[in-house]
C-alpha cells in the first residue's frame, strides 16, 4: 500500500524559493561574520546526552530529542524501571546515550574544552547549524530551526561588545531591517537586587521584570509580591524601572541610584564604556538601555544584548551577552566570553512581512533553451557549454514537448531569458533570445549572446 | 564534577581550517549545480519512521538512528514486548515515531510526492545536507556525513544523463581532480542475465560481478557458482566481462553479444546515445564503459554512473543513475528520474591526499590590528570600520597584551597583514602595515591602506 507521505510536526521542507530567501539571509550573516574575522566551525548534530543534560534546566532536559541506542537497547535497561511503566529520566539514560543538540552554545563550550590544546585564544568562532527542540509546535516556533552564532571566547575586553554591536548593525543594515538594539548588564540587575535588599531574589526579580513590556508594571509588581518580595522592595524597584531620558542621561541616573552597590556601579561603568565607544564609531541602529532586559540570565554575567525589529511586531530577532563561566561545567573554569545569536527564522519572517528581498533572490537559471529536436538540441548543448564557461547559468528543457509546456517551465522557474535554436537558427548559426520581462526578441550569434547575458 | 567532554563515535568536529576546506568543496559543487539550473531544497533531519523503514533493506532498517518519543514513551509500548527483553522492530516502532534521514534520495522522493501539486515537472533539484547511519565507524566511514545530490525527476530524456556527465566533469575540473567516469546500464545487466539463461538471478549476478575489480574474475566465478549459477551460465558470462577495446568498440561488440535480448540491446542503445552526445560536447574526464558496474541496483533501471579518482586509491567519489519508480512507494508511480550524489567526505580525503586546495582557502581575516592602548584602539576601530566598508575582512586584537602574544594570534589565524597604530602613527594619522609573508613594513594613510589591501 502506498503511504501518504508527511513530515514530523514542527519540521519543514524548504522549497527552491524558500531556500533562495533563506540563503540570502545566511549568506549575508556569513559574509559579515567573515568580515569581522570570525572563523566557522561545525559540531555534530548528535552529542552525548551527558554533554547536554542539566545544561538547560529541568524543562530543557525534557525538550531534548534523544536517540535510541542501536542494537539491543533493552539490554542496558533496568528491569525494574521498565516494569514501573514510568518513562523516568533514569530509564531514558539507559535507553539513550545520544541526543540532538539543543543550541549551539553548549556544543561550542564542549568544543572549546575538548580542543583547547589546538586553539589560539582569544578564539572567535561562528557557527550556522540547525538545532532541535521537542517544544510544542506553534506559529513561528519549530522543532528544527537554525541558529547563527558568533562568539569571542578567552577575552574580557569590552572591545568585543563594541565589535558585536557593529556586527549586528552591519548585518541588519545589509538586510535593510530597521532595528533597536537594547542593552543591559547583569551586574546592574545584581545591583538592583542588592539595593532593594533582596540579592538572593535576583532570579525571581529578573524573570518578573523581564516581562514588563508584555504584561505592564502593575502585573510585574503583583508577580514580584507573589515571589515573596516585600512591599518596600517592590516600591524601591519601581523608580529604577521608570528612569527616563537619553541613554547617557539614564546611565548617569542609574549610577546615582546604584551608588551603594559596587557591583551595580561596575555594571553601569561597563555599559558606559560600551556606549561611548559605540557612539564614537557611529551606529545606524537605534541603541537603547533597558534595565528590565534579562534574557533568561542563566549564564550571562555582564553585557546583555537584544535586538528588536522596529517595523514588525515580533519577538527579539537577535540576542546575546557576556558569560564568565560557560566552559566551567566541562572542567575549564574562568574563561570569559561574549556572543550573539541571530534568529534566522524570525529574520525570515520579518523580511517576508516587509518584502525586503532583492528582486533576483529566487532566480537561478539565467537562460533556458527550448528543445525543438535532435539536431537543435545538440547545437543548444554546445552553446550552453560556452555560456556556462562564462559563468552564465543555463539549461535546456530536456523533452521536445509543446512550446506551451516548455514556456510554463520557464515561468515556474522565473527564468529571465529564453533561447531558441530552431531550424532557421540552426542553418544560420544564430540563437533567438527572448527577454521574458519585456517580451522582446533578438537573433544573435553566440558571441553576442554571451555579451548580452554577462 | 567536571566532565571530560567527548563526542559520539563516528561523528566529527570541524575546525576553522577544516571548515574552510569543506566549504571550498561545497561551494564548488553548489556553484556548478546552480550553473546547470538545479534549484536547492532542504528537508528536515527527522523523518517519520514510516517514510524511512523498508527503503534500505533489512540491514538499512537497523542502521537508522531512531528518536525516542517525547514524554511518556512507555505508554504506547506493548507490555508483553517490553517484558520479552528483546529489542524487536515492533517494540522500536512503538517507542519511536521518528528517525534521522539515511540518505537524501528517499526524503526527496517523499518531498516530490508531498509537494507534487506545487512542482513544475521536470523538476531539477539539488540538496546538500548531512545524513546519519549507525554503521560501525571505521577509517573514512562516519555516522554523520554530507551528501550532495542533484536529480532531474519527471523526464526520461537521455539529455539529462549527458547534462549530469557534463556537470560531474565541471565539478572535478574545478577541483583539479583527475577522474574516470564509469558508465553502465541496468538493461545491459538484465540482458546479460537473460542471455546466460538466468534472468531471475540478476541480483546475484550483479552483486557478484560488481566485485570484479576488488576480488578478480576467478573469485567472482566461484561466488556465482555458490549463488547457484550453472557452469554453462558462468562460462557464457566470462567473454562478456572480458570485452575490450575503446568504449565505442566495446559497445558495438556488446550489441552483437546481446543481440538476442531486446532489453539488453535497448541498454546498449541508451549507452551509445549518451556517449555520442557526450563525445560531441567533449569531456575533460576519461569516460569508461564498465559492464560489471551495478552500484547496489536496488532502484536503478537505466544508466548507472560511477566516478573514480585517478591519482588516489579510494572508493567511488561520486555515483548515480536512472530510476523509474522512486516515488511509487509513496503513491506516485511511473515518474522517471536520474540523479548523482557527490561524496563530499571522500572528495575531501582526495584533496587532502593531493594537497589541491587553493593557497588562500583557510584565510579569513585579511588584516589584524595590534592593540596598544585605549586611544590607539579607538583609532584602529575607526580605520577597521572603513576597511570593512570596502569589503576587507579585518579585526583588532581585543586585549592590550604583549606584542608576542598578539603576533602568535596573527600567525595562528594565517593573517597575511598586521596593522599597527602606535603613539607615533596616532600623531601622524598613519598606519604601519606589515606583510607577514615578506616581513616588509610600510607606513600609509587610510586611503593608501585601503588601496593596498583591496
Amino acid at each position: 500500500m502506498a503511504q501518504k507521505p508527511s513530515i514530523p510536526k514542527g519540521t519543514r521542507d524548504f522549497s527552491p524559493t524558500e531556500m533562495a530567501r533563506r540563503n540570502y539571509i545566511f549568506n549575508t550573516i556569513r559574509e559579515v561574520f567573515n568580515l569581522f574575522g570570525f572563523n566557522q566551525i561545525e559540531t555534530p548534530a548528535m552529542e552525548n546526552l551527558t554533554t547536554l543534560m542539566g545544561k538547560y534546566g529541568e524543562e530543557g532536559d525534557k525538550l531534548l530529542f534523544k536517540i535510541l541506542n542501536s542494537g539491543d537497547y533493552l539490554r542496558g535497561a533496568d528491569r525494574q524501571l521498565l516494569d514501573s511503566g514510568e518513562a523516568s529520566g533514569k530509564l531514558t539514560a539507559q535507553l539513550c546515550e545520544k541526543g540532538l543538540r539543543y543550541d549551539l552554545t553548549v556544543p561550542f563550550a564542549r568544543y572549546v574544552v575538548q580542543h583547547r590544546a589546538e586553539l589560539q585564544f582569544p578564539f572567535k568562532r561562528f557557527q550556522i547549524q540547525p538545532v532541535w527542540r521537542a517544544d510544542r509546535p506553534q506559529k513561528g516556533r519549530y522543532r528544527e530551526f537554525y541558529q547563527c552564532d558568533a562568539d569571542i571566547i578567552g577575552s574580557d575586553s569590552l572591545v568585543n561588545e563594541v565589535e558585536l554591536l557593529q556586527l549586528i548593525d552591519e548585518v541588519f543594515s545589509r538586510l535593510k531591517i530597521n532595528i533597536t538594539i537594547k542593552l543591559n548588564n547583569r551586574k546592574v540587575l545584581a545591583g538592583i537586587a542588592e539595593l532593594i535588599g533582596a540579592p538572593e531574589k535576583i532570579v525571581d526579580i529578573t524573570v518578573a521584570i523581564d516581562k514588563i513590556d508584555k504584561i505592564g508594571m502593575d502585573n510585574v509588581k503583583a508577580e514580584l509580591a507573589e515571589r515573596g518580595l516585600s512591599t518596600e522592595a517592590i516600591a524601591a524597584l519601581e523608580p529604577i524601572l521608570s528612569i527616563d531620558g537619553t541613554v547617557n542621561q539614564r546611565l548617569e541616573r542609574l549610577a546615582e541610584v546604584l551608588s551603594a552597590s559596587p557591583t551595580g556601579l561596575r555594571g553601569v561603568e561597563e555599559l558606559k564604556e560600551v556606549v561611548r565607544n559605540t557612539d564614537a564609531l557611529g551606529l545606524r541602529a537605534e541603541l537603547d538601555l533597558d534595565v528590565s532586559l534579562a534574557r533568561g540570565l542563566n549564564y550571562y554575567t555582564g553585557t546583555i544584548i537584544e535586538v528588536k525589529a522596529r517595523d514588525v511586531e515580533i519577538g527579539s530577532i537577535t540576542g546575546g551577552g557576556r558569560y564568565d563561566n560557560l566552559t566551567g561545567v566541562f572542567g575549564m573554569p574562568d574563561v570569559s566570553g561574549v556572543g550573539i545569536s541571530f534568529g534566522a527564522d524570525r529574520i525570515y519572517d520579518v523580511l517576508n512581512a516587509l518584502d525586503l528581498y532583492p528582486e533576483d533572490t529566487s532566480r537561478s537559471t539565467k537562460v533556458l533553451f527550448m528543445n525543438f529536436g535532435e539536431a537543435e538540441k545538440a547545437e543548444s548543448l554546445k552553446v550552453i557549454k560556452q555560456l556556462r564557461s562564462h559563468g552564465i547559468s543555463s539549461e535546456i528543457y530536456p523533452e521536445t514537448s509543446k512550446m506551451k509546456k516548455q514556456m510554463a517551465y520557464a515561468n515556474a522557474k522565473s527564468v529571465p531569458f529564453v533561447a531558441m535554436i530552431g531550424e532557421s537558427e540552426l542553418q544560420e548559426g544564430k540563437i533567438t533570445l527572448k527577454d521574458m520581462a519585456t517580451g522582446e526578441q533578438d537573433t544573435l550569434d553566440t558571441t553576442a549572446l554571451i555579451d548580452h547575458l554577462k
